[in-house]
């Protein structure tokens, strides 16, 4: 039974310089991705701020893609937060240009009454203090699913320990699962973070996919075998969007529904980093989603 | 209905230093990793060269494993090859101490005429000079696979080239992909290398598992999740023999047998990197092969 999703996250534009030009205030942030990404499977509740210069027509966009904003603050006292960033050719490393955090600085969640009891919960890569007055503030969630990087690893661990106690399901890449865990075998980090409180860890290893660990079941995912990248930005986000959605629209959390939740979020990933910042993403059938569910089966299977 | 299989190569001592202490002139080399890890599956002549120092030890070991060695020549003019190296600390990189080629400096290898019409040949990682001298020597096999390095494909490219064209399935890692083809995204990569000649290329991704390209077709294998790497030595050649000889063992080499091949090559491989030199690999038993068979089974189903 399909249950509603509580998405937790930044709400920005990006400016990014790629191979392919520069691509000015376009929209981005990790609720951005993930509720968008999401949207495709169930109905998304979003959480976050923006600034005065937030213009209707994304408000609409979100709004088209049947995602509630009644968690969505505008603070007039200041513009909404922006990222630029600049890629190199081959897309795999970025440097950040400017981050201008504006009204997104003295951001602090606050969750409406009528998404107080959503069964599940997303919070968006960003600062675990502001991820932990979220999981304050709801009831008794089915599932929680908690996003970040290694700038948090990083800057902020003590309070990203308090918040992974209260996690269930963690999703980070690689190189962070290592810098978290101080192990290097992936098998042994997910061992150290399931002691830190989530009971799921998945892994994201972008081109190599993604693995899910939870108990003593692993299941490695492969990435779509894509010919060309046109921009990562997101990706990660719409992972865990999809992957979280797919969740939600079952209403169920069996280990069955979580490894199909990887191909699906695997999926969505594959599509995001097609186009400029959202406009793959925004542009899917759920039909697209499913053709490229299948793709997945054709590319792993090998048993009669 | 399994098929004799003809593994040419280097038969070498390693000494390795790595983080479990020394190890001082344990058996090596591109030929036994592969002969051993495809005796497995069906029965494997071998063609390479050892020196005066070859152990009878040696020789019985291979014998047990009903590899025919009446293509092992024993030249007494000489020492047999024998490569040092030092492994990092996370054995993720090692560096070349000692590279003593000895009599396989002037290794020629001569096929003996029973060998020459075994319809299954494995190319071991050696000169491509080489791997040409051999399929000049055989008479129409079914399967040609060659296994080659960096090395090569810096050093002799001209010579891998031609002998390229007259291979079947190209086996290397993911970075002599793209130096090889000069491409970056792996599904451009094999691209660029079926129009060099082979008609399937499997590219061995270490512990992000492997990816097998034939037609339209793509294969994408994890690896096994191990929690601890003894020594990664000779893992390529035993994964290119288990390879081999699974599909030799079918004797044949149909889509579906090649998917598979690459699930025991993954299997043999994951084995391997469990002991020093060939050690796991000479106790493994079929039915151990088959446990970690089910275990990849497990690891990337997703779909009821």
């Amino acid at each position: 039974m399909s249950s509603p999703l509580l998405v937790v996250g930044s709400v920005a534009f990006d400016t990014l310089h790629n191979p392919s030009g520069t691509h000015s205030r376009i929209l981005g942030g990790s609720a951005t991705y993930a509720s968008l990404a999401a949207s495709h499977f169930t109905k998304v509740r979003l959480v976050g701020v923006v600034g005065k210069d937030y213009p209707d027509s994304a408000i609409q966009m979100f709004r088209q893609h049947d995602i509630d904003l009644e968690g969505l603050e505008v603070d007039k006292s200041g513009d909404t937060f922006h990222w630029e960033g600049r890629y190199s050719d081959d897309l795999n490393s970025r440097t950040t240009l400017a981050t201008d955090l504006n009204v997104f600085a003295t951001f602090s969640p606050k969750i409406p009454a009528a998404f107080k009891s959503s069964p599940f919960v997303m919070l968006g890569n960003i600062d675990p203090v502001l991820q932990l007055e979220v999981l304050k503030q709801v009831e008794k969630p089915k599932l929680v699913v908690a996003d970040t990087m290694n700038f948090w690893i990083g800057g902020k661990r003590d309070d990203l320990i308090k918040t992974l106690a209260r996690v269930d399901v963690l999703v980070l890449n690689d190189e962070e699962a290592r810098e978290l865990s101080g192990k290097s075998a992936l098998v042994t980090a997910a061992r150290a973070l399931f002691a830190m409180g989530p009971r799921v860890i998945v892994i994201k290893k972008g081109e190599h996919g993604a693995v899910l660990f939870e108990g003593s079941e692993i299941f490695s995912a492969p990435a779509y075998p894509t010919g060309e990248v046109i921009d990562p930005t997101g990706a990660g986000d719409t992972f865990a969007g999809g992957f979280i959605g797919y969740i939600a629209s079952k209403g169920e959390t069996s280990h069955a529904t979580l490894r199909r939740a990887v191909v699906y979020g695997s999926a969505l990933a594959s599509y995001s980093v097609e186009g400029i910042g959202v406009d793959r993403v925004l542009t899917l059938t759920r039909d697209d989603i499913e053709k490229r569910y299948n793709i997945f089966r054709t590319l792993t299977s090998f048993h009669e």
